[in-house]
């Protein structure tokens, strides 16, 4: 049951990150190995892997949670490339973060689109949509 | 130019809600008078209008923003009702918002389920989906 | 396995409170049943009832975060009544709430301890230390 | 020296609201009594005492930053009752709260407003300005 | 119309910091360049351009807003210089940011004081006030 | 008095971070002087040495808070340090900041984590514990 939730958590983690749970196991080995295997069951097994909303929505609401926070840059930085690997385009991302000029206020708005312009400059770096 | 904004920003607000601008132009008048057309101008007019997004996906982006902020819960019962009112279902909103435990934690995502199931209720007393 | 994860979630969250359980399940039966079940399995059975640390600490770290977060009043609520059922002082507890003071502000730790106020008076009808 | 501290810290708060330390002792006397005491010696006696600013732009920068975190309405209420005692008009305060819009989101301004109407009717009811 | 809010805001903007506006459209031009004009149109031509307000006090209730909410280090480095650069002193800012440690905490002051600490530096070596 | 609360603030401070006192008047005495005296005397003299809760259990409640917060970097770090000074073990603290997964969400936790791990490592260089 327990094998069920992991390897499904680790199914749906990689589709938004191909090496993203194996970079959240080395960065947690040392201080908290445990919460590796409790991130992977839990936010990508029990939550991500539901049927009732498709990928690309779900980290739509997770760009907008995450900008709207304002205090999650690694996590943003993860969750833009996420959204791109999982097929929004660019220019839904940037207007998902205009967006939140309106409810967090441009502050917050800025700082994620300067960050956005930074993954879309990496992507570019490596080839990607 | 400012008129086009204005009624285009109404249009788009309509949608989301049919009373919403008189309520907030009611409830804005003797404090703030100006910014009401402020928000419908910039808000509504120049973002929520622009077509590079559903207002589906909008409205997604907004609910998950305010869940995460947690400090604006009239706001939040605002685009809970904008959000079903343009196409989504109850279950998609609550797959959204127990996402946000994820992302903002345990206590931000039932608050917004607490108020989410009132919402329900008084859309069921008046009949709505 | 995931019996056991809940079985266990339920033991750590009735040590906090009795009913609390019950009351958390009834209140998202109908939004976000789900939630219920991973709530106690992971919040509670995952994370809350390692060995690492006694329940009365886990509780002071709980209601700091909560105090600190300032909009997540009715998990502070349930956990200065967690706090003291596992063990904490009403004394303890106003030290915690007043040493927010320096680090959320002055304005978040009277919002706490006016809740707190509460919770002891609703405590003190109970017949409860 | 720690009278003295007191004493100006009382004097400040008095100009802000005749009866708000009273208030502010009586709220507290149960679960903090201390703290009432630090909060007019430190917040009072040594922060907003200083010379260095006049009273009415500090009740302007604190109305801002309450505003700004939007989890502080009881304090919001009282700053902006502060405010108009110290020499801001409404239309002063109106201005900063519109101004938040930009800042802090729409949602926060329109919070802060909706409380200043009520704080501006209550107001009008004790002939105030 | 549109042209006079831009052209307005530009000259807002502007009397903050003279290259700001060149700055921000380069910033964006790549991810988001219609916010750009939103921002020059609504943030600076609606709202800071009213003259409700002199442009000195407007610069303190952002810079408290901003510190207070401590997520938006470069707006508030700009709000720094515009503060200064619309006549507020050093002084005056430092009590400001004072302040902030009662309403946010002291966390809150103090990355402020040292965020301010590098813009005066800044400021000496460009020989600004 | 003032002197006794002076010298209590340091006291205390100094069982955190030897040198903590000398590096915060350091970083202030540019900018905001009096601030380092108020902050020895509030935070550290009248409520960091209050008996009623051992400095231990006050470090939990700060980096709960601290962790929370999420905007408090260098305040995470101190105090982090600090808990380990006066008695923390390393795995107590990983399971305060893992059970910040469940309130302020897994992104909290994550960069909490992260700067922990940072924080072990340069106690591991320096020989401590």
């Amino acid at each position: 049951m327990e094998e069920t939730r992991y390897r499904r958590g680790l199914e749906t983690a990689r589709k938004l990150d191909t090496e993203g749970p194996e970079r959240l196991e080395a960065a947690l080995k040392e201080v908290a190995p445990d919460l590796y295997r409790h991130i992977v069951e839990f936010a990508f097994g029990d939550i991500l892997s539901r049927p009732g909303l498709d990928p690309k929505t779900r980290e739509i609401a997770t760009v907008s949670a995450l900008t709207a926070l304002g205090n999650a840059q690694p996590q943003l930085r993860f969750h833009l490339n996420a959204a791109l690997n999982v097929g929004s385009t660019r220019a839904e991302l940037a207007e998902v973060l205009m967006q939140m000029a309106v409810y967090a206020g441009v502050p917050a708005a800025l700082n994620a689109l300067y960050l956005a312009k930074e993954v879309f400059e990496e992507r570019d770096a490596k080839g990607l949509s």
